[in-house]
């Protein structure tokens, strides 16, 4: 059942005296229930308990962490219909994408569960004492990472399971030892608050400290800003807009202790068509791209905004088919008015600016809500000129760049931003003939595809979610697979530290059998 | 030779119509050499160099990265006993802390050499296509680490060796694949142009390219500021004062594209005396802690500035042998009149505190640019009402806090800023009765020591040298050992990349014979 209270730890407020409700775009009317902002002081609240749970949750063996982890994806599931349906209200998204996002959200917990309790992953690296060394005695060293303290996670619109409540950075940051406090997303309040409740079933259940998980609904911007401002906090995950993920970093690092914020944020996911490949298959290049750009309603961060190709007749091919494709999607439905409206207004002005012309728009009268599918093209030439054009527009929007030849084709990709992935369509063998364009297109990515498409992001350890600025604020860490745990931990140093006062993974015994660096050599074995 | 010219790439130049001394301590007269300063040009030339060279350097094999590391150390030995003569004429510092310095210089740049030559440091993960999964396929994905981009290193004032222009952060930068714009230190840029001829030598003598590595003269701090909002500059390494690398912090955050800066900063670097221990061996823990803090006059980062200790009999004990030996101490020379006269000021500041009582004071007649070294004492309640009295007094200084009892001394700890280190010393069971006064300590530094002091930092792999802001402005990170080289790369995604193409790190082959992470396991084989 949805109360529209916070949880404040294991207990849940209404002490604000502004509510919200959120929106069911497919009905183009309000939702039922009202959510009750929280206040400052459920704020101060909030992360005083984290602080306090932190002294203890930190040390809290990966065993035990990774039986919370399982118990909330247990409650999760308990949750059963109620959540995929409130999931489908407040979104606007079908049931078999809501139940694939669920899916998807276990998972994930169940994978940092295995992560913690395997136990390797802290790193443990350990020099032993050399008492006799000349001219000076080496001390003992051992190394670990330790959980960096409360983490905030602001809730994605987008993913309003998968990237929100207990999400990949939730799951990630508990799995790391830290006390997580959520900004729910005001567009799915209450499938926030239901899995909210799951979470603190599985705390209590688990035996967690009270402040390990909190959860404060908003539809401002002030709980996000104080939260992100309260000197308990320790660092940030957010998804979603250049604007909003910006403006987070920027109040981060105005702190009196800066702290860090891994932030993802808009990216148009270029897509390098080499010349052979649309000789010969322009057309069913095109057909796969129009299910890529269209897919979810463009509403993946990893959506195909960008296509850049040398001009021939491959390429008109390609861009022929492409616009025959895209009308014949049918329209689908966006996330909320604001963001249908984000997208016709980003759209517009894309469509206003000089030289662009377009080769297909979805044209017929569409539902409330639902987004018209626009496929544009460009000369290289004016792309280059027009930064506008290297903007996201949020949505089934995609742009074909015409180059005039390789060199402008590796100058594009030379100034591009930072982008979450690049792509590059070849047949077999002419990519090594664009191995300057294809180090380029490395410089301004995360993770770079070759014959695929960028949407659909696998979780999995090799995965690289995020890239160099904007794509996010941080290209060194990932937010997808279980390496994104080593946002929220620092390592640390034991000097001569007494073995029986050392935590597990740096004991001489090795009493959880992990891999550790002892000495420079890897191994299991005990010292 | 020093010509006082600046090493843009491998060109020399002089362009600057300022030019600046640097100074002898020990004689206080200026050094005869006048260096140029770097102009607005200098700066922009010698980015856009950085960015060129990082086309190839990136992709340079650990093998020949490792050549060039060694030619560095090499070529640093052959300049012979006139870098070791400059050194001590530009620092004041003896002739065998610049011997042992050299030697920990030339240790660091093979240590990095052998890292990056034996390959396993890029963390390859991989994880193999499922062409036949349900619902749907799994694509092949590999990630590892590649090089972030130029970096801009800050010679440190205490480490003209070891912690500047070819120091420690310069030596993880190249070992990266990011070429390496050095500011180098006004007080000792005649140490730094001969080292840095030595690189330049080593560069060319192994075939890197041009660019690869500058230095540029400056006694502002304008050229650094210029350096850190160079569009081509992707990461900063720092070391000194927190007004310092708070100010580059701060320009970095507010780029259009934000940066990493690892600042390592000021530190008081705490050190708990527990009663038993003071009971037994109060004298010569208190002998050992006089050397500490008059260590190379104080000028270590982790010098320890700050006694915490429960009143006590043993404490009076404690605190009345340091007064002794510590003014039996020969009084020694600073880096240079401007930090000589910081620290007379700061200790004055310090002194005029209320409450605060002088335990012994170096009170005869010293040498111009010598430091007088100076232990106080306070009350653990004064200490808590007075910020003033936790920040760092730069030199031969430290301050003795005598705590009513377990809860005051628990307190204290709590409300330090972020340390570098923190030390308890301790006998051998009593430490186990101080559990909660120990998790507090190590929230609050990077490194741990069980009876020891906090000076001397063991260059290994399981040090860590950096700590909460603001002893570091990224805790993340260490500075000291091998792991320095994560503060420079990004893990990057190859999906489904043809096996001819990928890096050798991440072929099926594993030509490099490196440890790979492949579907979950840890192993060296090939696929």
């Amino acid at each position: 059942m949805i109360t529209g209270k916070n949880y404040i730890g294991n207990t849940t407020t209404a002490n604000g005296n502004k509510t919200f409700k959120t929106f069911n775009p497919q009905k183009n009317t309000e939702n039922e229930w009202a959510f009750t902002e929280a206040t400052s002081a459920d704020v101060n609240k909030a992360c005083e308990l984290a602080a306090n749970a932190f002294k203890t949750y930190s040390k809290v063996s990966g065993a035990k962490k990774a039986e919370f982890l399982r118990a909330i994806a247990t409650e999760i599931e308990n949750l059963g219909e109620e959540l995929l349906n409130v999931y489908c209200l407040e979104s606007g998204l079908p049931a078999g994408r809501a139940a694939g996002e669920r899916g998807r959200t276990l998972s994930q917990l169940r994978s940092f569960a295995n992560h913690v309790e395997e136990g390797s992953w802290v790193e443990a690296t350990i020099d032993t004492a050399q008492p006799d060394r000349e001219p000076l005695p080496k001390v003992d060293l051992r190394k670990m990472n330790v959980s960096l303290g409360p983490v905030v996670v602001f809730g994605a619109s987008n993913f309003p399971l998968a990237f929100s409540t207990a999400g990949g950075d939730t799951a990630a940051a508990l799995a790391a030892g830290c006390p997580v406090i959520v900004k729910s997303h005001p567009m799915h309040a209450g499938t926030g608050e239901l899995v909210s409740s799951a979470i603190i079933k599985a705390a209590e259940k688990t035996g967690m400290p009270n402040g390990v998980f909190s959860n404060l609904n908003s539809s401002g911007i002030e709980v996000g800003q104080e939260l992100v401002q309260n000197s308990n906090v320790k660092a940030v995950a957010f998804t979603g807009s250049l604007n909003g993920g910006r403006a987070l970093y920027d109040l981060a690092a105005k702190r009196d202790e800066p702290i860090p914020v891994f932030a993802e944020m808009g990216s148009i996911n270029p897509v390098v068509i080499l010349p052979k490949a649309l000789e010969n298959r322009a057309s069913d290049i095109a057909k796969t791209y129009a299910g890529s750009i269209t897919l979810g309603t463009g509403q993946f961060c990893t959506n195909p905004g960008l296509i850049l190709a040398i001009k021939s007749e491959g390429l008109t091919n390609f861009v022929n088919t492409l616009a025959e494709e895209i009308v014949n999607i049918e329209p689908s439905c966006m996330l909320h008015p604001n963001i249908a409206g984000a997208y016709e207004k980003n759209k517009e002005k894309a469509l206003s600016q000089n030289g662009i012309d377009i080769l297909a728009e979805h044209s017929e009268n569409v539902q409330p809500n639902f987004a018209k599918q626009v496929v544009t093209t460009v000369e290289g030439k004016t792309f280059l000129e027009n930064e506008t054009l290297h903007h996201e527009v949020f949505g089934p929007y995609s742009l074909v760049v015409q180059c005039k030849g390789e060199a402008e084709l590796r100058e594009i990709i030379s100034k591009l931003e930072g982008q979450l992935t690049g792509t590059v369509i070849s047949d077999d063998t002419e990519i090594s003939n664009y191995v300057d364009v294809i180090h380029e297109l490395e410089n301004r990515v995360g993770r770079i595809i070759f014959n695929g498409v960028p949407t659909g992001v696998e979780v999995c350890p090799s995965m690289l979610h995020g890239g160099p600025y904007p794509a996010s604020t941080d290209s060194r860490f990932t937010a997808v697979g279980v390496d994104a745990i080593k946002r929220f931990v620092r390592p640390f140093s034991f000097q001569d530290w007494p073995n029986e006062l050392l935590p597990a993974a740096l004991k001489n015994e090795n009493p959880l059998g992990i891999l550790r660096t002892v000495n420079g050599k890897k191994t299991t074995k005990k010292i």
